[in-house]
């Protein structure tokens, strides 16, 4: 088959046919532009050009192939005859570049946040915009018992069936490869070495049976799943999970829509900002709001009553990832489901979003009241980044915990071995603090071990709060003295 | 009839005898100095001048016609013999120019806020002044519901009988062309557009006919009513709204008096330094205190054995604006009014004074507890910012929010297509909230989603704060060796 | 008699004899030293020396004669022979008094903290050390009425039994001429023009009857009292305050040593470093510390077995100034003292002491559950500043505020002018938040005005956190790589 | 016996033949590496090589004879065969002998903070890291009595039969030779003075004799205790301390491991990054985490069973150090000890362990509940700087509250009249507070003279806040205008 010329893709440059070259092939993606999750523009501004760099790290590569109809694959494409691409000189990444040559070496991190510290200083700024988000700050005090014998400390537990060497998972994160260009193989085996289970993310840039092939021995992993509006490809992907061997299904059922991230907004537009045709009233981009939600990939009308339906197509045990209330809790037990997990999407999904912590000292009191504390397994994720984190979530009545962006970052910052030396350094941390409590195993955790009082006083940071300051002018002193005019 | 020439005109330049021109007629406001709402001084400054180009951005066209005595219209002035007014070179105006000039686009703009910081920058500093104030940050948490269907979300609501798409309207802001010369008619043109009810205020720049005149299609707007102690011009107000097609009036109650503003007083200070005279404790200007208060704009003496009266001149429904506390929310239910706003007049008359959204939450618990929840429509203002805080105050049981500086900050920067993005921007936000905490449409908002314990903490930042805290002279450790004097 | 010659003065320069002149006579102050309120150190600083210019601003005119045994008046001196000091330039002063050219006008000052933050750029450092104090930020708010006629606000009140303007006295402060020559004469003439109260200070820079001469018409004045370990003196100062006029004894009940002021402490050391002899523990001066406790001007020994005999020594109503608890303000009342003041002392004494306003929170419901809330006067002082801060007091049930260094401060920048500004302001703010708390007299403010419950939570800036935060080493993020040694 | 020459010793510089100069003589390490409490890669470093300058402040005199075993002293090197360390030029500790220089006199400080400020300035960095921490900030407020004599104030009382002259003991603080070259003994000759009992640390830099023979008089001092794994040095080490005449036998029983000092850590790598081979995950160092917790040093299996065998080798009073919930003081009273101290270790070990008086109140009203409050003598230590920290300690229920760091710093800054001055500085700041809230002696403190409940609310500082804030970045307004890509 004959290879399409430059010439040819580069007219498909509007919203009115869009081609894309990716891998050096090209793909028509004009009827598909209104479905991207990511929104039409970032996707035009590639209309008739090689977007291969722009979409590798975020994206799986069987994507295309699984999302694209057949008959919008054009076909190889000659890429002698594509007219390069002039890439702007770009001083702030130069300046990074001078930054990884000073970067720490990875036994100068002795905490989660030193490792957000350093991959702030060295990721790109898209991709740190895309992981940052703020930090929830839980008071919670601990009761330490002393004079108990805690020369052994065993931190091991069981989740779902599987015994791990520490109460944490490595917790769904999208696109890992904007921090390495590995991607989440890389959690894969520093999960395996630690012995903890890892989930493996719908929105992966590596594929799901890419990260399923990093397995070792009898490692185990989850899948997290967005619903897809069409359940035979919801169907699909969980019976290929479970065909796979995956061991438990977490269903995201806190994210009907994507949440507007600001932040990344910003981040975005200065990177696109070239497309901006107009400023008037009438031709706002609106693809940041209602599009998205229309999108295909994450289906809102997902309900209680989708429940039995996947309990008839999987044995995987089923848990609801982001739960935040203890009523839906109740429906969950009530629907059959093995477990939730508490969570506010990391915070970046909903303001005002209570924490994981917060939610779970709601919801055990209730579930102990009626004698339902072991009908469920309870998780919580999101703002795990000390030993002492974890410990608090157990007392108060987790089975474990979901760490995320904190491996992310000591990924971005130093492959491998950094998320090795993360875990190994949480290990270190709870093993300590087991032994500061005067604990020696995970059954041993208990609310009367914290003083959680200072949860309902919901200290977190709110994020507009600094936006707002900004505008913000204080009342002031008198000036000096105003002369009179001449 | 013979034009006056400038030099009769200067001779009027003193409080014993006050001449000012605006477009190109001169009136004679002596007896009308001691009346002004903005004190005497602003007008001393133009006795004897031109002062129509401070005159125009903050007083309705129709404002000498109505509120003084024909007696004073002196006539027209022949405009050549008037001396040309030296103006001095502003060194911050032409900064202002240039910052215009690199203002962002329209479409960089991603809240309400983002509105405000713009509006910072290119407002002239006497105009941001006048808009601007403090913040205040209620804290309310979300309890979403997951698993519920929420492909479509319907955020229209029914306000005092009209339906609207989304439960906010403009509420009424004075002097709207501080921000844009074509002032509120451009509020008016993006409610039609966004299908929300405009409130007219009564300090407008534009005339209430301006503003009924820019009314398109079956659009509504309700009339915001200053009660002036001639009752006679107050029916004629209301009346003449009422034929006009005003389809609610807001009586404010909560103004008095209009509070000493003092960033603003700093701010008109420095603007008219030149006219101090003395320093002296005897010559005291008190302009700024007991004066207004004896205008006859505002009446004082209002009080709740006015309401029947009101009753008896207007078929529109009554509402009364500036209710700060649940006594008062009964005594308007007995009164049998319509609806009630509860607000702090956006902070901008008594200090100390609560926030609507924790008044709201004061009050609804006392008329569910009558049961009389559905006997009256409570609506809030004052710090509406986000989706979320529209969502928040419909929780809590308010019939819908008023929204009002936000719409001037865009409309300062931007002008209509500001306006139109930030209802727009509104709607986005509110949308997609309704989809993360699980509703579809606002009769499922309930207190159940939030947990508003947070709100009787009143995190709000106190106005005087900043001022103190730069008088304060903190503990110092000590300093170097003092070294004997020789 | 024969003069006394320079030569003979400079050779008293020691603890073992010291001498010192002002206006132009020595005294012999060697066996004063230990029992001056201030401490010895500051005089031996001027034994052998001319101490007018220090001794001036912090002594009424009487001290020596009233103080001083007459065989320590050792007699004129001929001040030709005295050396004159050498004064060294001081650069900061030079800076003051260019501050001072350029104060703003009066008119700039809106509000009391407008005249702190002028008398702190105009004044002498070490006086305005003496001044200053942290402030307390206690948060109440209000529950405005609406719709009650406010046309008319009456803001008179009568404490003991005098009618005045506005429910505010001046309440006692020390050394007013620290901060103006003239000293507290200036406050004598301010309040006369607007009817409120002055109370005299036992440590007044000007004396006793110079204050009680100043009085115009029928104005009225109170006593502040410091009682002496010599009841005798005691009862001269009391009786003569009686035959004088005086209509009130306010005898202070807080100070049986006056607080240790660090700022103060520190303000001084660098006056007088160059007497420091040694930094070893043994000659550790002590003078600051337990020497003060044993003046005998302030008697530490006072108790409630004293106050029948000050009834029985005088008609004028006591008030026991400086009560901070509800136990002792029942005590009070079992004791017929006809008032009390809530005060911390402004904040100087004792750290971690509450504020007048939060004790007044605690004493007025146990007074009214006892149904003695009219048995007995109660006012607040410290920390006044705004008309609000006097309504809030009064909401609480005070019968009257006390208000201090706002007024010095005020009279320091301006004088006479600033004072009366200064309550001019406090009424007009006063009239306007009346209105707009929908009031019109005093007897109308009640608690259901206001929502105090946040002054339990204490938010008054603690003095010591900035001084320990200034010690305090923050974790940081690991720094850049370490290269290894070669 | 012939001596070593430096050539062999250099041979024996890695981690399997370790040799280490102490002192001229020489020792072999290698098996003691893994038991070194600080770890091992601290003597690595100077493995091979004369480490007596890093030994001797950190390491009591005694240290090597008493647990290195005699087969591992290898005699005396002769040291002019020992190559010379090349010492860095170091420009950081040239700028700290320019601050000595520099150094305000004793008589300028005024509190104990300052020393803290001073101490910061003067202290070789590394030391300064080891003593400082954070601060503690709990809101207590008094509620002083009025007219009570307090002429003559009493600060004595008694602690485990001893008569002291204010409530504070010196409790341990290790290696004060950090601070000072004299180390702890300058502490007992200060106790000695102001008649205070000194706790011996078991991790003085001198050894438990010579702090033992630094007593004068009747001088009392007590034993801190950590629990070898091996009882009989704990009961030889008891033994020794009770013949010696120590009054108090101080168990700490919650240190069960040495927590994670992350300052401290960063400090030391820096000073050690040479030796750091590897960033890869393989390689990592633990030696920071798991390696301490088996070290010999401090038993983590110590338990409640152990209580009776310490009871039954000693007539010392037994006092449990580190308590921290009121369930532990329950079992203490029940295991028959005389004595508890709330203490959350400096806040040195675990992050979010409240502290002593936080403890306190939670302790006291429990034990009074039953009857006990005089069972147990209950001390408290952390965070007292202020007389008046000492009076709300007592008027919760202590006994007593001991004070480390704040006399290390004065030791730190100006040696024995540092430490003299610091402690004559509480004296007069507790008689003038005793003063302040009416009371003269100790006996009269009591709970009804402060107002706690502040405590509850936590507002102490958390560590990790700093360190996350400074990779969090805040929501930020539009930039310019992003202009066309040309």
């Amino acid at each position: 088959m004959k290879k399409l010329l430059g010439d040819e893709v580069s007219k498909h440059n509007s919203r009115e046919s869009c081609w894309v070259v990716v891998h050096g092939k090209a793909y028509d993606v004009t009827e598909f532009l209104p479905e991207h999750p990511g929104g039409p523009r970032i996707i035009l501004k590639y209309a008739g050009k090689d977007a291969t760099d722009e979409f590798d790290p975020i994206h799986p590569p069987d994507t295309l192939d699984k999302y694209l109809d057949k008959s919008k694959h054009l076909g190889e494409v000659d890429m002698s005859t594509m007219a390069a691409e002039q890439k702007d000189k770009d001083p702030s990444e130069e300046e990074r570049l001078e930054r990884i040559k000073r970067m720490p070496a990875l036994e100068q991190c002795f905490n989660m946040t030193d490792f957000e510290a350093v991959a702030k200083r060295v990721m790109k700024k898209t991709s740190w915009a895309y992981y940052s988000s703020g930090a929830d700050d839980e008071i919670v005090w601990f009761r330490p018992r002393v004079l108990v014998d805690v020369e052994n400390v065993d931190l091991s537990t069981v989740m779902l069936g599987t015994k791990v060497d520490i109460p944490f998972y490595v917790t769904a994160t999208a696109l890992g490869k904007l921090g390495h260009p590995e991607g989440e193989v890389i959690l894969t085996r520093a999960a395996w070495k630690h012995n903890v289970i890892q989930m493996i993310p719908t929105l992966a840039s590596c594929s799901f049976d890419e990260i399923v092939d990093a397995r070792q021995g009898d490692q185990v992993q989850w899948l997290q799943l967005y619903v897809n509006k069409n359940r035979d490809i919801t169907k699909r992907i969980v019976q290929h999970a479970e065909n796979r061997g995956c061991k438990g299904l977490f269903i995201t059922v806190d994210a009907p829509q994507l949440g507007r991230r600001e932040k990344d907004m910003r981040s975005k537009f200065s990177d696109s900002g070239s497309d901006v045709q107009s400023t008037s009233g009438d031709k706002v981009d609106r693809s940041q709001g209602a599009a998205r939600a229309i999108s295909s990939f994450i289906d809102p009308s997902l309900s209680w009553r989708d429940i039995p339906w996947f309990m008839s197509i999987t044995n995987m045990p089923i848990i609801l990832k982001g739960v935040q209330r203890v009523e839906d809790v109740i429906l969950a037990v009530e629907a059959g489901v093995h477990g939730v997990v508490l969570s506010n999407h990391g915070g970046r999904q909903l303001d005002f979003a209570r924490s994981g912590v917060e939610i779970l000292a709601e919801v055990m009191p209730v579930l102990r009241e009626r004698g339902w504390e072991n009908k469920i397994e309870v998780y919580i994720d999101g703002g795990i980044r000390r030993g002492t984190d974890i410990i608090k979530a157990l007392c108060l009545g987790a089975k474990g915990v979901g760490i995320g962006r904190p491996f992310l970052y000591a990924m971005s910052a130093y492959g491998l071995p950094g998320v090795d030396r993360a875990m190994q350094l949480l290990k270190d941390e709870m093993a300590m603090n087991m032994r500061l409590i005067g604990c020696s195993s995970m059954d041993q955790l208990n609310p009367s071990l914290i003083d959680a009082r200072g949860l309902t006083t919901h200290t977190a940071t709110v994020p507009e709060d600094t936006l707002h300051l900004s505008c913000y002018d204080p009342l002031v002193s008198p000036g000096d003295k105003v002369m009179p005019k001449l």
